[in-house]
Order: structure tokens, then C-alpha cells, then sequence
């Protein structure tokens, strides 16, 4: 069987799209913001903040603080979207981009295929312009607080640092080898985990 | 063209054997230890101990000192070295492994595939014990020793961090992977960047 496949990624990168592949090209069901959606609607809380919060830490100073954030909204969200990560992957094979799932799962036991995709700065800020267009942030500043955001998230949740290599299987730069052989290189892995029955 | 493609790994994950393999693949030249016997040679010291200084840095703290280095023999062997890395990638595409070939060969401009190899500490601990044995030292302090030691040289001659995924293009694992398909998804990268002829 295909492992569960989790794509963590830096703003701009590609990794929502090349997650997107490798599940077309597998098969198997693809999970990116829907999982906000989902967990927004099962929370009570407004989309659109779900959307803001879903993923990225606005408060970077939360970490440092000992106070206790039970019943913080964020909290809510994290836990809604803990348990749909962790139902979509009861269910079977599939790709998993962000929302701390390759922790989520590794804590519940679950084996996964752990992919990080970076890229250099000129090819994200080409794709984040082309998809975003420009606003009154420069490009640099705008991918530098979205990654920020990011990294504070997932050490918050995970007590692990983000990007660190020790938490990921395959880490691959699109900007050099493209969307298209990053995607066959993990489809390859998947097939290789496939292969061993693991 | 194939490209250079440079692999550093941490102490026992593989990353000489799937650097071979790959090199097999392409049918490229390998280099490894070589470098380090001829750079002795070439500087008069002794292979012993430049196998020992060739990408190690025993002390840790040369990093922290302000006085000049120039005539240490690690720094002779260190340029002679980077001498013989600039050689063999402008005779043409080929696989080396370590001594910070990929700071190198960026510095003077050369484009190369950047790979960097890590496995589980369980995987790395099997493998130097079946090919070095036991010695007086646990095998988790001797595999924590030597990459540190890595860690130290790199940081001591590139000014950069070993290990953080922003300086290599693929990050593989092959505790979980195996070196077969960690050296064929190495292959497609590389063939990749032929394609392009970047």
C-alpha cells in the first residue's frame, strides 16, 4: 500500500502543486485547504479567520508566553484539523500539504512519507506574484512573514523545528529540478514504501 | 550534461554507496577519499593524518579564535583539496562525495546538484558496526562525534550551516527509502538538469 504522503512547503514554493501531482499520478485523494474548511465548519469558527489561522501563527510571542491557551480559537482549529488529518489517513493513501500532519501522524503512529519542498527566492517570488499579484509589501518581506508564520506554527504545535531535515524523507528544490521530476521523484519513494509493505 | 553532483551525509547514513551507485548509473567518475590521499601528496603531509584532518575538524573551538590560521596543515590540505575538487568538475560531470565540494564549486560558479544523505541513528548505528566493529566508545557517541566534527569543518571553511536543507537541491533518507532508490531518484534529478542542459 502507498504510505500516507505529507508535503510540508516554504510560501511560493510549489508544494501544493506538486502534491497535487503525486496524487494524481498515485491515484489517491489530495487534502490542502480543505481541511481548514472542514475543520472551520466543525469548529463554528468564520472561514475566513480559519483560513488565517489554519496554518500560521499571527502572534510569533505565543511561544514564549507559560500562559495557558486552552479554548484559543487557534487551539480549536488545530485540534479540528488534527482529527480530520488523522481520519483522512485512517481511510488510506494520500497527500497531506501542511497543518503539521507529518507530526500529527507520527505521534498517532502512523507511517508517512515526510516531504519538505523549498525553493529559491526569485522562482517564489515569480509564482507568488503570478498567482497573488503585487500588493504594498515588497515580495521579500511578504515571503519572509509567511515562512516566519510557518516555522512559529509548526514549533508551536510541535515542539520540532520546521524545515529541519531530521523530520523529513525526501527534501527537494523545484527551482532547480521542476514541479514535474520533483513529483516523480516522490512518486518513486511512494512506490518504493509500496513495494516493502511497510 | 550531467552535472557535478556533490553528496554530503552524515557518519554511516550511505551516502558513499549511493554516491557510487549513482556515479555507476551515469557512468561518471566517483570520487571520495581519493581527494584527501592526493591532496596529501600534494602538500607533503602525511595521509594518516590528513585522513584524519581531510574533513574533520578536531578543534571545535577554531572556530571561536580571531587568529590567523594561514600555514595550518588542515588549511594546506583544505586548498589543496578545493584545488583537485575544481579540477575534476572542469574535466566534466562526475560525483563527489564531502570536504564541502558543494561550497566549492558554487563559489567559483560551477552548477551542481547538491545532495545531502541522512538516516535514522538505529540504520547508521548497523552500518559502522558491521563495517568498522565495536570499539571501547558507545556507537551513539562515535556517530554524534563525527558529525559534529563535520558540522565544525563546514561551518569552519563555508561560513554555512551543514545540513540546512536552503544549500541542497535533494534530501533523501534512506533508512527508509534504501540506497537503490535513493540513487535512482538522484539519477532522474540529474537527468533532469541534462535535459535542460542548464
Amino acid at each position: 500500500m502507498y504510505p500516507v504522503i505529507t508535503i510540508s512547503r516554504e510560501f511560493g514554493s510549489g508544494g501544493h502543486s506538486i502534491g497535487k501531482l503525486v496524487a494524481e499520478k498515485l491515484d489517491i485523494p489530495f487534502y490542502d485547504s480543505e481541511i481548514v474548511e472542514r475543520a472551520a465548519k466543525a469548529t463554528g469558527l468564520d472561514v475566513h479567520f480559519a483560513e488565517e489561522q489554519g496554518e500560521y501563527s499571527s502572534r510569533l510571542d505565543r511561544w514564549f508566553t507559560t500562559l495557558s491557551h486552552f479554548g484559543d480559537p487557534q487551539d480549536q482549529l488545530f485540534w479540528a484539523q488534527s482529527e480530520l488529518i488523522r481520519r483522512y489517513a485512517d481511510e488510506g493513501p494520500c497527500v497531506i500539504v501542511g497543518r503539521c500532519a507529518d507530526y500529527i501522524l507520527g505521534e498517532c503512529g502512523h507511517l508517512t512519507l515526510n516531504v519538505f519542498i523549498h525553493a529559491s527566492t526569485k522562482y517564489r517570488a515569480a509564482r507568488v506574484l503570478d498567482k497573488y499579484g503585487e500588493t504594498s509589501v515588497s515580495i521579500g518581506k511578504r515571503l519572509d512573514k509567511k515562512d516566519r508564520s510557518r516555522k512559529a506554527y509548526y514549533r508551536y504545535y510541535t515542539d520540532r523545528e520546521w524545515g529541519d531535515y531530521h523530520n523529513y524523507h525526501v527534501i527537494l528544490d523545484p527551482s532547480m529540478l521542476g514541479e514535474e521530476t520533483c513529483a516523480s521523484m516522490i512518486v518513486q519513494a511512494a512506490e518504493r514504501m509500496n513495494e516493502l509493505e511497510i
